[in-house]
């Protein structure tokens, strides 16, 4: 069971080398100049990656499948998301279990697991989001990390749902301080954010477009300021979700630039899209881009100041926060999207992206000029595993790592367009119309293929949980 | 019914010059080049200046008489608060009104005017307390302007107590923004707080200095950059009460370079007491230095800090947030700061200091280099008056001014000691053993001479209360 | 001699109060309420100021009279220019005498004291521009304070003409943290410019505009941020002339937040023109509004960084830097402005400004909403007195001050309009069409009346030299 | 000819990995798992590194042998320097050819190109010190490119020697701009500090400690806050070579927070050394520790600071400034550090580094817990190469790198002490006494053991010289 990709240009976080790959047991392990060992002699599959990009399968380490959320449920299934994910070069995805109110953390944990156990194309990992923080659920918190659990998310929005309070979210952060463990944070204003919300629908400003309108930059930026000032005073590792303001990117470059530990991440919809062009778009149609936090106005300039913040390192990771819902009424999974129709605040937050970030980002940001090609392995691969305690099994090509590659061809090109070029369970692309100037060729995940061409060659249930360690991006 | 004080040297905010002052029913009428008129004849009293300053009488902003407080009461009445504030050269209070849970802001309001009514030594104007948000008192709070109450205070601390939460916060900064009102703001992370201090007496950490302890710096500058961003959002005037962390006055810093109407004052204590010299004194003695925003640690420099703040016009006010506590049980009001013996956080939070502020900031400030004499009389009375709407009815000399004024003596001196050299109902001061060179030789309210050198000339109830118009430092 | 201004409102930088003013030997020597006094018997002289404005006469510390430069002189000369600023309202100056290499500072001196000797029609001072600084300018800085002259000028600009570079510039800093008088400067790198200005000549661009476009906002910045430093090393006060870049004003911003003595003014064309609609005019009309620093972009926003620095006190003063040359060949001093024809390198830099600053602040500022009445006058009046050792002589209405007056009526207007509402010896007017919604009644120069309506009824010479003392804005 | 380093563990910037590599032709062309193939058959050589790290051979971009300075030379020659790197486990060093003035660009690069041929132990690069900056310099810096020349350094520092003007900065980053090239920069305000020189020695003030005194640390912060501005203007790279001031790094890390291509450095000196330890020492000895920017003052806070910035990557190289001069007068070259005995402005600046910087980073920042060993690998090796476009050839260990290795036991240990452990021309060590716990074992160039144990095993001339591209590190 040896296996050749020869010929390729591998690309990791760090160069970018012609050579060849031999994979044994799911794992790489060797690499060598082009054809300078007779590797070929007795391999039992050779990928000739000729004029072809070797580069780390996509670790999207923030997706929601099978979750409940604002009376429905985000319409991809673990099967059906971590299939899109392959197919768009993602070959690792950390979802969210949930621990609700009442419950133990690790009932959510073990639910969770039974969800996604035997039904994945790609392997997997859990963050867990921690609803109810007490002395139990903080020392379940500690015992997680036996589990390969080692993130915990809290909510500064939504009250009444998943929120924590200042106090419980600084419990937390001590407990995660004690453990080494990251504290992840959604960070959001939702106190001021329902005052904003009751007082639009109150003057009937019920259109989608005031699901933006109605979370300004400064109740994001707010929510970063206080959970960086908690973890400062925790002395715990901190890693923020979704940013998708300039004010908010600002402060954590300040907390960084002071030496903490604190991290973030960015997804493709808040690089691409904008109030101006999708969310206040005639009649419903707003609501695909519904999501929190929320698009933003172009016209502030966050897209060109997230776009530096990749570049130049202040953001970290680029994941997708997946969670889609359909856009028309689904037969089995009925009203999704359209429940919000005449109340914005009744839209499921959520849109689709496990499958485009690979390619998105890669159009946008290295054919687009905004990056090179080892920043892009290193934002969609490298950092999130580093981030997670994934590295160097997951994120790299190295000798020892897990072989998950994907062969990309950047003399092919393709355009998004739903359904025709969507592979998950959803009726709509963020991306549509987008051309890609590369197409993905070969998807491996641990050796084995699992996507060729525009066929899925995998088996649901090929991808294994991951126990993560710690973070590896700590000073 | 003329007065006239004579050949004294006139300091107000902005000028010191010798001259002349004429003062007819209750106000100034006239001002002139020492002896250039023959205002002596047919004068009903003369007061000769010679040698002396004759300043603007004191305006303490943020006193607190017959609170209740912590199972028990502040032991100053408006009566002996306000004799002693006369005493030290202050001749306007404004105090502060409650509004509780389940009471109206009016009812509140009516309480406190009966506490004051025929009681007071010198002029009072009250701030409402708003300790219940919702759609009546917000109501009340637009209602309250006509009653001559203009500003009002939220607490982000003392959860369960007089806390708000940021929703109602938000609300109540929504409401002053369209009445053209001030919110003060106590800004301390009260909830992250109250785990501290949870934490702590489990620890068995029940000393005194622990109080400073667990409100730690950045629970201050956490508050006052969250209700920055409120008050940007809604667009209202801020003004931050007693600060003492360095970190929460470079947030108020950097607010006003955005050119926010954004404020801040601090207080005497913050200026002279440490957690090192007071707090940490042994036995139950730190106890009497115990409030909220706690003194804090000299080793951090923000002593340095707040002087600088003041002399460049960061912190635009000082007051005392007199709040004072038996230090021994006294006959009358029981166990006071011996409540918490043994558990910090059973302590009265506050101290005394109505009487000491105008002597203090002379002292500390002028004779101390800190800043000239102009300056401290735009912090102790010129800036308070007008951040609350009294100017220049209050806080100045000038032509139609209320003849509030004080004949200052800087060739004397006397040293603060209690009981002897102290007036309030109270049995310690703060600056025990300091020397003041200078000394108070006549204080008038609305020019009929309340002290005279060590007496007290005036009459309970010969004070009024003040209608206070908008604030008059907005920009 | 008495004489009597009645029934006014008296606005000074503190306060606005109806009030009379009695006026004796050149001195205020009284203010008392409206008609309070008997004063107007036996009074020589009685304004009646009904519905009107009285206020202290304007202090430009930035004039430019008889100025040798570029190869022409400034076209006002003491005689023409002080009737210009009394017409406006403007009842003192403080001009610069200039010394050039090889000469003494005392040879400039006295040059400049013998130019304006017999020909002033309202007081004057003198700054010194120290062109040649060495061991024995230095010593000449500290003799000059006997003389009334405490504030000395370097440029960071004009390489080859007064240009000092960094040695001289700290050595004179150091000079001045020994006398505790003020260094002004000229910020802007020079030497970067004069690439830019070659470089554009090279190609050709040698229209007006590129004058502003040569001199980029970081050159204004960088040398703030340069000269502050050295002025924080040295100890020195220090202060900006003619700042027009909102990344300038952010480093004095900076500086005043750490507590340095760094002051900064701005002019009225900063706050109007821009290269859009007024520098980059057809043909050569752009060559009026050539001045260094440089009239900027208004798409960059500085009008409004400079606006809301005046509002909330980060600039501190608003002088006009007049030096005015013909647009049009003038008889007399033939080419001025049209020297720079086909080359703007050549146009002399400089423009008309100390008639229309009083006038034009008013309008923009308190009938534009900026700022209020008692601002207005601080930055026209008061804050240019203290910043320059004049106050409380010159810049305010108190007793004791000298009877600079300005008898204001907000009632009347008038448009400005070259040559007829202009009295300098210039042939255009930088406001052309800018209606100003009040009018100067009376103008009063240590109590004689020297402007009655549109004539001026003053003689030449009127004016006096004033000593000044050391800057009273220090902390 | 293949050589095989077997059982060790590969550590590069990125990766910590069990790993054999496999060495043909002077290039690494396989890693493969330990033992995964029978390459030890038929390998001329097996490297058993069991135990032991293989690293990346260090890259020190910033050397200067036979540099003339100060009236004498530096001590170390092309040959003696750089078998003391090899010793040090540097395998490339970038020094600097000099174009003084009244000499072309190509005649200092030659001069530098024949000093250096046939007798380095390593190979090397050279930058560019461009002292004479006109017309044609300028055309030679785009031609120098094609000699694989790309980075030229300027000096704000040294007026009158190698100094270069505002003007003259800006000319040379437009060109840089235009080629891509990178421009270094000592950046330091010389001008300001020949007057504290001057002044100091006018005070007697010559004890070898005024050298870092008459330096303020504002003075390296000024020059790289105007360097930077220039930068900016003209688009071009930027480098700070030598950085010691905290200052000075804020002002850099405020630069890359906005998104510019600046960069900086520090040296093991600026991290290990202190006024009060070394530059102070009795008698001349602090004549040792005299380099420029200087020694700063530990209790400043410096060092923690420039810890923190290499941890987070806010400054990116780590290099030596290596510049050595006898303490004691040489037989060859006469007096050296003690010309500066009386006179502190004759010390030679300089001082050794190039041996001690592998093992001495690695101490202070991997054993004491400063970072990781991959980000130790990064700061010493791979960064640099980057920085100066030398990767991946250089500075990691990758398929197709040449096969500069160490062979690092982590196990042994030794102590600096001159002249023992110390192999270049110089009488001292800056770490005399410093225990180093990991040793270099063996040490390749291009495949090529050159130092085995404590031999050197190399010979004269086995370096090349290497052509650069562009710097890598852009975005």
């Amino acid at each position: 069971m040896r296996k050749v990709i020869t010929n390729g240009t591998v690309v990791t976080a760090d160069q970018t080398v012609a050579a060849d790959l031999l994979i044994e047991e799911e794992k790489i392990v060797a690499m060598s100049a082009p054809r300078s060992h007779n590797w070929l002699e007795g391999a039992s599959t050779v990928i000739d990656a000729t004029g072809k990009y070797v580069v780390p399968g996509g670790v999207d380490v923030h997706t929601h499948f099978e979750l409940p959320f604002g009376g429905t449920f985000v319409s991809d299934s673990f099967e059906t998301g971590t299939r899109a994910a392959a197919f768009g070069g993602t070959t690792t995805v950390v979802d969210f279990a949930v621990q609700v109110k009442g419950q133990s953390v690790r009932y959510g944990f073990e639910a969770w697991m039974a969800k996604a156990d035997g039904n994945c194309a790609i392997d997997y990992g859990f963050h867990m989001i921690v609803g109810d923080i007490n002395e139990s659920s903080l020392k379940e918190m500690a015992a997680m990390v036996g589990e390969g659990v080692t993130s915990f998310k809290l909510f500064m929005a939504y009250p009444g749902v998943l929120y924590s309070n200042d106090g419980e979210i600084f419990r937390a952060m001590q407990q995660a301080a004690i453990d080494g463990t990251t504290i992840m944070m959604h960070a959001e204003n939702g106190i001021a954010i329902d005052v904003l919300r009751e007082q639009a629908v109150q003057r009937g400003e019920t259109d989608p477009k005031y699901h933006s309108i109605t979370r300004p930059p400064s109740t994001e930026s707010e929510a970063v300021h206080r959970a960086i000032t908690f973890a400062e005073l925790a002395g715990s590792p901190l890693y923020i979700v979704h940013m998708s303001a300039k004010e908010a990117v600002s402060e954590l470059t300040h907390a960084r630039d002071r030496g903490l530990n604190v991290f973030g991440e960015t997804c493709p919809q808040y690089l691409h899209l904008s109030v101006e062009d999708h969310v206040s778009l005639p009649g419903f149609e707003g609501a695909k881009y519904v999501c929190s936090t929320p698009i933003r106005f172009k016209a502030e300039g966050h897209q060109d100041h997230l776009w530096n913040a990749l570049a130049r390192g202040d953001l970290q990771v680029v994941s997708t926060d997946h969670a889609c819902f359909f856009y028309d009424d689904d037969e089995q999974l009925g009203r999704q999207k359209r429940l919000g129709e005449g109340n914005f605040t009744l839209i499921p937050n959520g849109l689709p992206g496990v499958e485009e970030r690979f390619n998105v980002m890669y159009q946008s940001g290295v054919v687009g000029g905004r990056f090179d090609i080892n920043r892009w392995v290193d934002l969609i691969a490298t950092a999130p595993a580093k981030m997670f305690g994934l590295y160097p099994r997951k994120g790299t090509i190295a000798v020892g790592s897990d072989a998950d590659l994907v062969v990309y061809d950047p003399q092919a090109s393709f355009t998004y367009s739903a359904p025709g070029s969507i592979h998950g369970n959803i009726d709509y692309t963020c991306y549509e119309g987008m051309e890609i100037n590369a197409k993905i060729d070969k998807v491996l995940s641990r050796g084995r293929l699992i996507v060729d061409g525009d066929r899925y060659v995998g088996s649901r249930g090929d991808g294994k949980y991951l126990e993560r360690g710690l973070s590896q991006m700590l000073i």
